[in-house]
């Protein structure tokens, strides 16, 4: 049986890469195997495209080369890692995937929803997850646990002014408007455990 | 003046770099000023997307994937080097533009002439130059003259078989037919010379 695709999505500081990692735990704990992803990368050529993506000045590359750097690695991610697991029956549980190229790059680069689409309809065949959760906390909150990480997670998020955030935000509460079956909205502000439970409790009709 | 905007194209061993560079003197004889260029490549970011491209197996990139970075990288020269240059009236002289992407991606990747035009739409705004020459030499020829080149040449020509290098030839060919004004054929198995002086000959109508 083909396993399932999961995305986890959200601001910075929303506690994705902590989620990700229970998420898989407690599936695993149910006997679910399951891979652990992230995007920009996951794979050998999409970790390069990511190398490229992250060095230089913010302004290296238009938004337009952006997102067909973003596409070029994310095709590269879904044919040599996601797409093997989920016919091997693992789940894959993914750190950031196309919601977030819809998000950032249309608020941040101004490119239409539907090119960033198109992109990925082209790249990865319009690969979407059987579920997407967006961590939502709020702007201070996101603020505080950014700067709890570390010094660059604390300097990418106060590089962008709170209307980014604000604006980003609004672009994934959308998205899950629109697509209420896939995306479903996630109150992270509580306590790790108490989010890895909406987590489960958002997966019930997909467990076997 | 706004500068006018020539790519050379046509299989390997064609003679195109040899012709970038004569075609760039002749022009530089009558007083224009040019920019010689070449893609994948062209540009800082697309020269490092060119790296990516370049290293590794062949079966490193899907087709898909490969088409994304093509017009990744082609999005960067043009905007950073290109399009500045045509703006301060510098002709620009490109070895290989979007009609390899069409041919290579198309025969070997199988990829929809729609779809590489799309992606170019999308990264380049869709810039064609103002007329692109197909240099045209016979199978023989070209093996000959990848042959005299270097190693690397003469391999990379050969790892193709015969009925793709025909493929390509065909797929120029059926460009020139559907947009005469842009792009001419040029029969290449002449003199350097000669073909130099056929090229001049076919921008006559965009000389000042």
């Amino acid at each position: 049986m083909r396993g399932r695709f999961i995305s986890l999505e959200g601001g910075e500081g929303a506690g994705k890469s902590t989620q990700v990692r229970r998420l898989a735990e407690a599936l695993g704990a149910r006997g679910i195997e399951t891979l652990v992803t992230r995007e920009p990368g996951g794979s050998e050529g999409a970790e390069a495209i990511r190398g490229l993506l992250m060095q230089g000045s913010v302004t290296r590359w238009s938004p337009h080369s952006e997102a067909l750097l973003f596409a070029a690695a994310r095709a590269d991610h879904v044919e040599k890692q996601i797409q093997p697991a989920l016919g091997a029956g693992t789940w894959v549980i993914c750190d950031r995937f196309i919601d977030s190229s819809r998000a950032y790059q249309g608020v941040a680069g101004g490119i239409d929803d539907a090119a960033v689409l198109a992109l990925h309809g082209f790249g990865s065949r319009g690969l979407l997850p059987d579920r997407t959760f967006i961590l939502e906390v709020s702007l201070d909150q996101g603020r505080a646990r950014a700067d709890d990480r570390d010094g660059a997670a604390a300097d990418r998020f106060a590089a962008r002014g709170d209307d980014f955030h604000a604006q980003v935000a609004s672009a994934f509460r959308g998205y899950a408007e629109h697509e209420p079956d896939r995306i479903r909205l996630i109150d992270a502000s509580g306590s790790p455990e108490t989010v890895t439970e909406a987590l489960l409790a958002g997966l019930v009709d997909l467990l076997p």
